[in-house]
This record gives C-alpha cells, sequence and structure tokens, in this order.
C-alpha cells in the first residue's frame, strides 16, 4: 500500500483504541495474537451491525429464519464436514528459532522478492512450482522448493528446517467426566455446520417450506498461525451465516439472486460503491459448484468481506451418511413435466456469510475522515466518522451551554424522554466546540445544545454531524427529527 | 419436586422443543451432552432479553457503556483471579466403570437418601462431616467418608474409587505457532474479568467518571462434571453481568441500590412477584465483602438467576499485581472531612450476573400455561405462551381467511407494513382456530386475519393471545395497536 494510505489506516487504528471501538486483547499483560475487544463505542457499532443484518434476513424474509447454536457441537460433526482430516495448513519448523510457519507463505514472500526486484521470470516459474505441489498435496515438494530457493528463518536466520506438515487450524478442548480419556471436542471453526445440524428440527418445528433459510449470528474459532491486519484476521471471530435451503436444480436461479440481494445490502449503507467488487472462485472448494465474494477495497487492497456460494447437497449428504439420519424433505409441489410432486430430496444450500469483524472495519475505514476546516484566516481540521446514523454507537448527544442555571437539568430531562428510544449521551465539560469534535470522533449524528432560550421557549440548537450545520427547533420535534434518520426503514425499504 | 410439577417441567421441555425454542445440540449425533442449541423461536426470545437488558442497562444508565469482550484472554488473567489455582471440583473416580463423579454430590445423595428413609440423624451427622471436610479443603477426609459410608459407583456397582483430586473446570486448548509448545489459553468461566482487564482502556477513552459501570453480553464455559436440570447448569453457557465502579466506603450504599433495582427489572416483566426471593450468602467468596442472588421458584424448587456481588477491589488489585500496570482512578471530588481531593485509588465493585439461559427458563416456565377452555358443552384446551409482548418471538401473526379471492394478497400487503417494524408471520394454511393454537403456543400477542369484508372496507380482525377476544379495527390502526404493546418503553418507563 502507499505511504499515504498506509498513513491512513494507522490513524484508522489508533482512533479505535483512542476512542473505544477497539481494544487489543487483554492489553494489560501486553496483549493476546491475533484477539481483540470491542470498547464501549465498538461493540454499539458491532451490535448495530449485527441488528441490520438480523432485521434485512429474518425480520423482511417471511421464509428466513434464525437460530443460535452452541459452540461445542459433537466431534463427528467435524468429521462429516471434513474439517477433522482437510481443515489444514501446511507448516513448516525452522529447528533453531523452534518457530512455525506456513510453507506457502514463506515462498510467497520469495515471489513477492522476485518480483519487486525485477526478476519476473523466476517469480513466474516458483509460482507454477508452489500451485502444483499444493495442488498435489505434496508436502516433500514444498520443503524441497523452500530448501532449494535458499529460504531462511526470519529469526534464526538459518535453514534448520524440519519437514513440512499439515497442521489442522481447529482449537480443541477436552470435555466431560469420563476418567481415562474425556471427548475431545472442537470450538466450530465455521457457524454453518450449526445450521446443518439443526436444519430437520427446524424445518419441521417451524413447518417451513422450500424454499427457506436458516440464519445464525456467533463465534468462530480458527488457530491462524499467520495473523494480520488488525482485526482481518482473527483467531476468534464472528460471522453472520444464512443457509438457504433450495430444490435441486434451482440452486443457479438463487445463487444469482442472493448475489445481488447481498451487494444492495452492502450498499444501503451509503458507503462509494466503486470500493465494491465481485471476485468469482475458479478454484471451487470441494462442496461447491459457484462462489463468489463480495471484495471491499480496504487501504491495503481488496479483501473479501462476504462469500455467496452455491454449497450443493454436499453438507447435508455427509450428515446423512455420519449420522444415519435422513435429511431429506418431501416437496409435495407437481412438477410440470412429470405431473407428479417432486417428492422426497435432499435440499441444495446457497449460503450467505459474512465475517463480521471485517465488515466492521470496513465500516470504520469507509467512514473515517481527517477533514480540512481550514479558512484564509486560520488552519482547523476535524476527525469525523460518516457512519451511517443507523449504525452510529451514540445517536444524539446532549449538551448544557454551562454547567449552571439550570441548564444541566433542563438537558437531563430533555435526555431522559430521548434515551427510553436511543442511546444518548450527555456532556457538559470544555467548550460547545470541544464537544462538537468528540462527537465527530465517534461519529453521533446530532449534538444538541441546551442553553439560556430554551428555559424560555422551550427550544434548542440542533448541529449535524456531516454538515456542521446549526438550527434552533422546538425541543418537542428532537424525537421526531432524529427517528427520521436513524429509523431502520431507511435502510430496509 | 411433586409429581404434577414434574410432569408440568417435562410438558415445558417437549414444548421448547416441539416449537423451535430449544433443541439438544447435534441432535442427530444424539446430543453433546449439557449443551443446547437454541431454535428459530429461542433464538428471538433470548435476543429479546439481552435487549431489554443491554437498554435498561446501558441506554438508560448515562453512567454504564458496553463492551464486547473475546472469550479468548491472556492466561495470566486466570492467574490473577484465581481460577488456575482455586476454580475447581473434588473429583473422584471408579477404576472399574471409569467414571468420575464429584466426591461432595456422592455424599450429598447418600445423605438425600437418608432422609427419605427417615434416617434425619444419620444424614445431619454425614452433612455436618462432608461440610467440614470440604471447608478444610481435605480431600483424603472426603474419600474417607465415601468408603465409611460404602457408596458404590451408580454404573460398575462396585467401591473401587480412586483418590479424590481437585478437577480445575476450565476448559483449556492451545493456541498459537510455537513449534515446541503452543500457549495455552482457556475459554473464559466467566464474562467479569473481560471487564476488569479493559478497565483502564474504557475509563480512559470514555472519559468515565467514578461511579460508571461497564457492561457485557457474552459466553462462557465451565466443564461441569455434574450437569443437570435442562439449561438450568450447560457447559457452555451465556451470561449478562454488569461491573459497576465506585468510591471506597460507599460500597455498601450501591450493593443496596443495584439489589433493588436489578429485583425491580424483575418484576417489570410482570412475573408473580412471589416466584422470587433474594438469598443471602452467608459463607462468602474470598473476594466479597457482601452477596445476595436473585433466587426463582422453578418447578424443581428455588434456583439462583441473578447474583449481586460486592467484590471488593479484589479483582483490580490482583490484575495490578499481576500485570505491573497501575488500575488506579484519580478522584477529583473533594473530601469534605478532609477537604483534600480523594485523590488515587483502585475502585470497590459492585456486579450484577445474570445467567441469560437461566433467565431465558424461567421466562419460558412463567408464561406456559396448559389452559383449559372446556364449556358445557364441549371439552377444550390450549397449551398459551403468556410472555411479555416485548419478549414475544413474533409480534403478529397474519391469516388471510382463504388462500382465494385476493386475500393472501392483501394479507401480504399489510404485512410488508409491519414487518418494516416487527417479527411478523405470515399463515395460510389450516382453519384459523388451528393458527391461533399455533400462535398461542409460541406467545404471539395479535393475530390479524384478513376476510372479505377487508377488501370493501379496508378492517380487519384482530384476535389477543390472553384473552382471546377479537375486534374488528382499521388497517391503518394496526401498527399503532402492536406498536403501544410491544415498545419497549412499557418495561422501560
Amino acid at each position: 500500500m502507499s505511504k499515504a494510505t498506509d498513513e491512513l489506516f494507522k490513524n484508522v487504528i489508533s482512533h479505535a483504541k483512542e476512542y473505544g471501538f477497539v481494544f487489543q486483547s487483554s492489553e494489560i499483560y501486553d496483549g493476546l495474537s491475533a484477539v481483540y475487544d470491542y470498547g464501549q463505542n465498538g461493540s454499539e457499532l458491532k451490535n448495530n451491525l449485527k441488528t441490520y443484518w438480523w432485521k434485512a434476513m429474518v425480520q423482511m424474509h417471511e421464509n428466513i429464519v434464525g437460530i443460535d447454536a452452541a459452540i461445542f457441537m459433537h466431534p463427528t460433526t467435524w468429521k462429516a464436514s471434513g474439517h477433522v482430516d482437510g481443515f489444514s495448513d501446511p507448516m513448516i519448523d525452522n529447528k533453531d528459532s523452534k518457530k512455525r510457519y506456513r510453507a506457502d507463505q514463506l515462498l510467497e514472500d520469495k515471489i513477492a522478492k522476485y518480483e519487486a526486484d525485477g526478476k519476473t521470470d523466476k517469480a513466474a516459474a516458483l509460482q507454477a512450482a508452489m500451485d502444483d505441489a499444493l495442488k498435489a498435496e505434496n508436502l516433500p515438494r514444498l520443503k524441497e522448493l523452500i530448501v532449494e530457493q535458499e529460504i531462511a528463518c526470519p529469526v534464526s536466520g538459518t535453514r534448520n528446517w524440519t519437514d513440512v506438515r499439515q497442521f489442522n487450524l481447529m482449537f480443541s478442548t477436552q470435555m466431560g467426566a469420563v476418567a481415562d480419556d474425556a471427548d475431545v471436542v472442537y470450538l466450530r471453526p465455521e457457524t454453518a455446520q450449526g445450521i446443518f445440524v439443526n436444519y430437520l428440527n427446524v424445518q419441521k418445528s417451524g413447518r417451513m417450506k422450500i424454499p427457506f433459510g436458516i440464519a445464525q449470528i456467533g463465534k468462530a474459532f480458527r488457530n491462524e498461525v499467520i495473523a494480520r491486519q488488525f482485526i482481518i484476521r482473527m483467531r476468534e471471530f464472528e460471522q453472520m451465516e444464512m443457509q438457504f435451503f433450495v430444490r435441486p436444480g434451482t440452486q443457479k436461479e438463487w445463487f444469482n439472486q442472493w448475489k445481488e440481494e447481498r451487494l444492495k445490502w452492502h450498499l444501503a449503507l451509503s458507503i462509494d460503491p466503486a470500493k465494491y467488487r465481485f471476485h468469482e472462485h475458479t478454484k471451487l472448494a470441494h462442496y461447491a459448484d459457484a462462489a463468489y465474494d463480495i471484495e471491499f477495497e480496504f487501504p491495503f487492497g481488496f479483501k473479501e468481506v462476504e462469500g455467496i456460494h452455491s454449497r450443493t447437497d454436499f453438507d447435508l449428504s455427509q450428515h446423512q451418511k455420519f449420522s444415519g439420519k435422513k435429511m431429506q424433505y418431501f416437496d409435495p409441489e407437481v412438477n410440470p413435466e412429470t405431473n407428479q410432486p417432486y417428492g422426497n430430496y435432499i435440499p441444495y444450500v446457497i449460503e450467505t456469510s459474512i465475517g463480521l469483524d471485517r465488515l466492521f472495519l470496513l465500516t470504520l475505514v469507509s467512514a473515517y475522515e481527517e477533514e480540512d476546516l481550514s479558512t484564509a484566516e486560520k488552519q482547523d481540521s476535524r476527525t469525523v466518522l460518516r457512519l451511517h446514523p443507523c449504525l452510529a454507537p451514540v445517536k444524539a448527544a446532549i449538551f448544557p451551554l454551562t454547567k449552571k442555571d439550570g441548564l444541566p437539568e433542563k438537558a437531563r430531562e430533555i435526555m431522559d424522554k430521548l434515551k427510553l428510544d436511543y442511546n444518548i449521551q450527555y456532556e457538559e465539560k470544555d467548550a460547545i466546540g470541544k464537544r462538537y469534535r468528540r462527537q465527530d470522533a465517534i461519529g453521533t449524528p446530532f449534538c444538541i445544545t441546551v442553553d439560556h432560550q430554551t428555559l424560555e421557549d422551550d427550544t434548542v440548537t440542533i448541529r449535524y454531524r456531516d454538515t456542521m450545520s446549526q438550527e434552533r427547533v422546538a425541543a418537542a420535534d428532537l424525537e421526531r427529527i432524529i427517528g427520521n434518520l436513524v429509523s431502520w426503514k431507511n435502510l430496509l425499504k
């Protein structure tokens, strides 16, 4: 990334900490690698993103319902899904530093170096050799390439490497009360399987008719060896996933529909559409017959934010095989070609899957602006988060102009009415201008000032975050003015 | 519990499954012990309980903010908190069955048996001996009692026991990329520590002044050996905790205030007040100087639902000791006794801590009613969930009287307006009476029927869950009628 965008991204990260959006986990103990906590403003923003997704998916679709499955699942789930055998990265250890690396990552760093040095032939040749080895899962060949390329450990500087081995990314723990060996269970590496194992229960108890969807928001865990870029790749992260169950043969049509609908959901947040693009997977996962990512242009380049995957009947078929339970749906609708009901089948699945933490970062990065307010007379600037009002952590801030003459009491009286509906902040310290700046920095769309005139005619000054314009309005109108702008209807219509 | 309440509780559990509230986790793989999933109606009810708590605690209090800390924390956190050394149960294994038991539980079963047999002297003597051994953490003595009482393993039937050992209840896993030994990290056994380690970051970035609170909702994990009573004691569960930081010396006053405020929060849900009681801890935890539980009378007796604890400065002091970071707050307010500012101190903490899953069960149990509707002419009954309208998973159901004559289209038109604000369900199958019963069973407060008259004058029939009374209203009034009853203001005012 360029120096300017690099600088910008650093500023966003430090802003996120300074204003209570994201803290390093357990910071007083010098942090836990690739784990982060959401602060007082971050947790509100994250909750608002969840609410927007849940309302758009569950509330607005009569054929989509939500669930909340546990993080712990029966271990056979992960055999059926393929995660026990296949969810791993090729790793290599340096015997001197005891550091572990992803073998492909070491090779990619070398390729990047060739490219930076203008040796494009060498870069291309190594890329091709690596791709072949990865495709064939040829671990000795990966080791050979690392040796041939004379790659050294960045820590010890030596080339004293172990063999390349597969390293499973699932966290495991032991559960239960059996004396000799407790059961090994995993922390789910994706929320999707919680939906698949509950598909029959939900379909039956909810009398769901195909096509229908099941949505879920929840934590997932991956023991990433290379955790990078702030909250982009974390070991503990949150997903918002929806699995949509369809009649076999109709998956292409539903896939296209969800692809478009999901992009619209993002664009409704009024973020620059040029920042988004679709990326088609050319190398499909073993369970998929089509896959697109919605990518967003972060300061460090385009990155996946949401995946739309046509997962076929792979997962349900695997669970049928491993559990012995029938995963079939009886479809009473008549097939016009045969004049018979479609009957029993295992549904096909279209998945939409968002990384909530990435979406959070997307929201923060695109809202962040260091705005130059200088005039001929004087230099000035502010940092403002231009968050969609529905997403803003605080909807309005209430300021008494001074701390006396009954202004604080009047301000609190107004706040006490508004806070039944919205998250409101009260501030009485420092000059009004300073208070405006603090609210700009956390994205509060409205600041309301109570002054001496308020005591006379019950009017207040309302100041708008984006334009910084101010107007005098009746206090009685505040609920309507704020309500109009922060209503979820603005995003859902 | 009596046969009738036993029967009732069984019915609630099967109702919870049949209507999509709670499913056994990974049921297709015969379940995972002491882990449950929330279904389509359960997840909505649980979300509504969270929303009620978050609004009441964070939105309504200008000096309380929320956070969302990760489940993974730095392992030193749990040394500081005392969980690595002290969070354990005395366990004993039967060598033949390989089953593990809580030593005190085996003795308690024996005591219960003595009591059932009318041998109250023996029961009291054993109770006293056990209490002494537990208090002294005398593990050999616990073993001795088990041997003396000739307690046999319920599985193998033998008395071939190991010694009694302490068994830590924290789940552990390995994180990271170090080759020889990865770091052991724990799944947090309580959310409270996520608040304590972030206390400084929140206080500074949020410019919080004492007294202030930090609230959090999130998962916690305990490897319970004896997991019992449906979702009352689970290995994965959810907490809603608030830590309130106060000036030392004022903790008693704040403790009393939070005790009263939290009980009011429960009572606002219009559940029979006689079902609640305070229980004072006579044996305090090492960190507490006062502790009360709010208990609720479940069918199997009174159980803790929420704890209010005066935790002193124990946790912050421990984190200061283990991290070397100053956990002090500078209090600029002037002490009237010394005429000096109170200055630097480590705050004292009042904690309010709810078990969300227990609260969920409380809500379900108290809402559940098998109502006899029989008249002289005919036997009839219904199962109805009398949930507070704010908590109901579905706010209104819309029924076209028949599937033809444009009634479904008209019904959907009405739904499409309402669903922007509320979770609405559309149902067109079966007779209206049957549809009413299905909605009663999930606690939907309103059913709206669209008939031929609707096409003429835009009126609908609204039927109320609790009274089953019906009235004809203008479709245009529905938003107001529903809105009045499901508004959070009803609970927050």
